[in-house]
């Protein structure tokens, strides 16, 4: 853990934030959910290329807490990949909030593209649906980064498997939650909607580290583990991309 | 045939099912025919650069059929993907019917996302226009991974060119048949869709079947037939994706 | 030129008809321009990795042309290609007229995913425009062509790039003509479609030619011209791949 | 500096121009905001594959200053890519007004694919607004074409990512202002859409390039500065895309 990782994940985690969580709250009318979701994979595509030799892009809690468990990364350094995470993700939220507000008649309070359940939710799926789904999408999420920065996988390609991964997640899961898989993509906007969103954010914390966890412990039953390299050597175990 | 194979083949054909079967369950007044067919190529796409050099991630029969009379893959192992794929596409299918009942009023009887010909169709195609438009789809995709994953095709390019080829297939078959191309993607969802859907999966077992045989008997016209290496050695045949 | 490069031509083009000619006669209510557009752009990305090596390609006689006028095929070459690919055209189409059979409902007479101006337009395009349109689509996509398979270019992602650009021309030209830039595309759909279609047949044999030897020509003033090589060997001057 | 890099920049920028600008001007009842933001991240990765190796590909002012701030080019060289960009960009929108002109009924008058704010924006979105979003879209733009150009990065990737950065600053800020982060995209419509858009062109120069300086100022705080090679030879610092 150095420096210019923390900084990368800060301002990685606003980039995704801003510019995805945006697409939903600033153009939604015009794209979709299928341009929602697309925003969500084609920014964190180019993150990963962008931030993915300096930090491993992880942008993501639960993708660092799957890394922790799968013994890739130091608790040191987890611990300061999720505090820069929940900052650049509040960070993010503030900057679009900005914007915003200077589009006239545009209501932020409420929704502001912060995930929910049952009234919340679009299709009004139940707090133990959320829950699951949560879990299933952070589940494949996790999985695929773990396995495409793996020693065995196609040299360069993490960031076109792993922004397309986080494309499908939305595609499925925005009508029933908004799609976290990311507490730190709930976080921020949750603050700018207000209490009924802060009410719900426990759900969008801990299902997603539980998906995380669950594919850093299937991992290894499919890819044998690797024990050459420093694990705990952030350098060493970041991907290569 | 090892363990991690089949479980990389039990375990993805599970996630390409879930994801992709699910976007058309829970989000298609959201994403559409385009967004579903994004999900299906999207998910494909991740899956075999996460698990592409495990097992080669085939995660459908009629892929695994084509490999087999290529001999690529000896009938053993073939037989052991066959179970894992269709066991995968059932799993699938169940989290996701889990799912689908927590969202309240949508009806999981009937389509579930199963596919279908005559009334079950989008547009009634007939069954032998169901049977032609499967065959042909097949054949694309079958001898698009199969081509891609020759000696001479462009490393590391498999898992782009086989997603995409999948979200093709679907683009154009969605309204004919919802698009098979894998009994593997059928059975399960056909599982929860009831009597109607069970009665029609034969076609979507026999037609993708007959369009991996030919796309496999086309191949060697195309690309000059490899003698090196083990060609019933799986891990010497399968993609190095 | 050898049998596996004509019979790749041949099957190439017949594939790309059939997929992305017939997405737009079978599937545009559900996927509308936009699904059509990727329709050519993944198909042609994925034949591209997948017969790329083989014959380079092409399926699509301005971009043969385009070769010819560089110097990076012979003209016994091109003829051949030629052939193979206006028959490979023919053949998709009349596969796709007999799946469109098929369809109750769906008339295959008129339209049937051909090219058209004026009336035969959805915007009314004149046949200046449609010609002035069709010249500059495919000055783009045979320039991309010859660049991205240069020597100097990067390795592999030649069929990225190429596909992505057919998606490019579709998304600005699918109101103005439907896109030809190709007279293999334009043949096979025009001789189902009946004699409207095949009195405008000439603009989208003679405009597509036309850019693509304007591309040709071009394109030394900005790549340093090649002489290494054979250039009139196809093995090696087709891309790599 | 070169003869052919000047060329690569000037017709790299007139294609960005005609086919993204085109599409938003030809084809927005077709394929939408969407289709719009698709086809500029499209279009993109294609040039930037296919001129990259030539000139860097940078065919935006914006970039071009963020690479001058970070010294990887010098002034004399910018100057003469400044100039190319812009007239590149007249050119495109030139040819363009050209084919509008032969679509019946078509208003090229008026908005004609400029940019804007306030009544001149879909959403209306404030001056202010447009300014700060414009510094925002360009950070992110110029962020990651240093980054995915800098020797750290995975080889021949940065067409992919830097495309797909295009298409997500536009999948959030057309609704907003059309999106520009580009002067040379903003110059050529604004010429031909008339008064109005002229009066607005200057936040469309200025916004841009102050999101491209900043790009510039944060970048070596995530990546370590290269002093190798010669940072004053456009050769050497120009991506190897």
């Amino acid at each position: 853990m150095d420096a210019r990782s923390l900084l990368a994940e800060f301002l990685g985690t606003a980039l995704l934030v801003f510019f995805a969580v945006g697409t939903a709250v600033l153009a939604v009318d015009f794209v979709g959910a299928l341009g929602i979701a697309l925003a969500f994979g084609l920014v964190l595509l180019a993150l990963v290329y962008a931030f993915g030799p300096i930090s491993g892009c992880h942008v993501n809690p639960a993708v660092t807490l799957g890394f922790l468990v799968a013994r890739r990364i130091d608790g040191r350094t987890a611990l300061g990949y999720w505090v820069a995470q929940l900052l650049g993700g509040v960070l993010g939220a503030a900057v679009l909030f900005l914007v915003a507000r200077q589009v006239p008649g545009l209501v932020t309070e409420g929704r502001f593209g912060s995930n929910g359940y049952g009234d919340r939710s679009d299709v009004g799926i139940t707090l133990g649906g959320a829950f699951l789904a949560e879990v299933v999408l952070t589940f494949l999420l996790v999985l695929v980064v773990l396995s495409v920065t793996h020693r065995l996988a196609a040299l360069h390609f993490a960031g076109l498997a792993i922004g397309m991964a986080l494309a499908v997640v939305h595609l499925i899961g925005i009508p029933l939650t908004g799609t976290s898989v990311n507490p730190a993509r709930s976080l921020g906007p949750a603050l700018f909607a207000g209490a009924d969103a802060l009410s719900q954010l426990w759900l969008f914390f801990l299902a997603p580290l539980v998906g995380g966890v669950l594919a850093a412990l299937v991992h290894p039953f499919i890819h044998e583990q690797e024990f050459k390299g420093h694990v705990d050597d952030v350098e060493a175990a970041t991907p290569a991309t």
